[in-house]
């Protein structure tokens, strides 16, 4: 069988690649990367040819597409079951899937208001309505997921809900979201990540500019 | 153990309750079903007391809550794994998921434009920006999936696929939306399932009216 190939957009910018990015890397779950940088002007023509929903990220495995961040991880954890993608516990693989999905499903004000963005400098924004009660929610998700397991990470080890939050470490750190030290502590966790700290690295070599990601 | 007991609303409107319902009747599935009709005008704080997004749907299990629809059917599957809540290959589960979190996280001009409502009567509205590339996205979807599967559902025989998008099934038809024979097909045998009629006769015999959802 083929190896995995992982199409995802700037490494800068594209938090929905991101998530199974740094998800697959952490776990060691060896893949190709294709990085295909974002072309909104044009409409992103590329992100055509490769995906369904003509959006990134999308993961290639021979003939078969596996699109939408989390399924890429989900799958990633069905073809590599003992790389610990999902914690053990099956009560706290429930609430790992509860909390990625209502990530993928939520937090439009924080999402739109505050884009990924990597290289940003730390600067509070004026926040429309809704960021408060967004950032409130998940600083509590973490607080009371560690208060189970222990820390450092949401469960414990690393697992594919804090890759499903990684983007929104960046945002409370650019944008100057929070102050209470159980989320800075987490956070902390994070960015010291060596998974984090490759796609931030790689983030800083990039050149490109979106304008409607620079709030 | 405890039994599972899933939180839904009412059942002629709320779509999320819908998904997990169905998913789990149709696979044969024990649980006890608690409804709580929505009280928007007060915040629906019932709501608040059994679900940590104060939404529904919501799994009580002993001292377990799992939320958003998806993740309890998931949490389903690992406790019934012979249930058939997925399909079986694995290249078709992977598309199952992508699929499902495609509509977990998008389709929201049709989500808002065209609400789920079980009693209304067949009738066109006109149609905002972007239910027409919903629409059409849709029916692609299942288009594809079921050349492959060969149907009458999705992935053959019924599965989580099928639950998430049961909902849209009732939207296609009551706002009037489609006319291709294959998306008829699919829709006709989604809504002769058993469990598809269980709910809708169910759904039929509520009295309770959300301003809201009345497009
Ligand atoms: N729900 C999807 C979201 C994917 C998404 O919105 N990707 C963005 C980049 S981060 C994209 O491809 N945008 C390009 C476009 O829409 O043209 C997922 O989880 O993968
Ligand atoms: N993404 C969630 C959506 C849940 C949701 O929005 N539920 C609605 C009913 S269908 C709700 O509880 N609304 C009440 C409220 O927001 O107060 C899921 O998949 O379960």
């Amino acid at each position: 069988m083929d190896g995995l190939v992982l199409y995802i957009g700037n490494k800068n910018y594209s938090s929905w690649s991101f998530r199974p990015w740094i998800a697959l890397t952490a776990a060691g779950i060896p893949f190709e990367e294709q990085l295909i940088p974002f072309d909104f002007e044009a409409g992103n023509p590329r992100f055509r040819d490769i995906s369904p929903t003509g959006r990134v990220p999308v993961l290639h495995h021979g003939a078969l597409r596996v699109w939408e961040s989390l399924s890429i991880i989900e799958y990633a954890g069905e073809l590599f079951p003992d790389a610990g993608i999902w914690p053990e516990d099956v009560g706290d693989r429930a609430m790992a899937r509860s909390i990625s999905m209502e990530m993928l499903s939520g937090f439009r004000a924080l999402r739109s208001a505050c884009p990924m963005n990597i290289r940003r400098e730390k600067r509070a924004i004026d926040l429309p309505e809704g960021v408060t009660a967004d950032v409130q929610r998940i600083e509590n998700i973490w607080r009371e997921v560690r208060r189970r397991s222990g820390g450092p990470f949401l469960f414990g080890g690393f697992s594919a809900a804090d890759a499903m939050y990684a983007p929104v470490v960046n945002r409370f750190d650019v944008y100057d979201l929070v102050s209470s030290e159980d989320t800075l502590e987490y956070m902390s966790a994070m960015q010291a990540h060596p998974a984090w700290v490759a796609w931030r690295d790689a983030a800083l070599q990039e050149t490109w500019i979106v304008p409607e990601d620079e709030a």
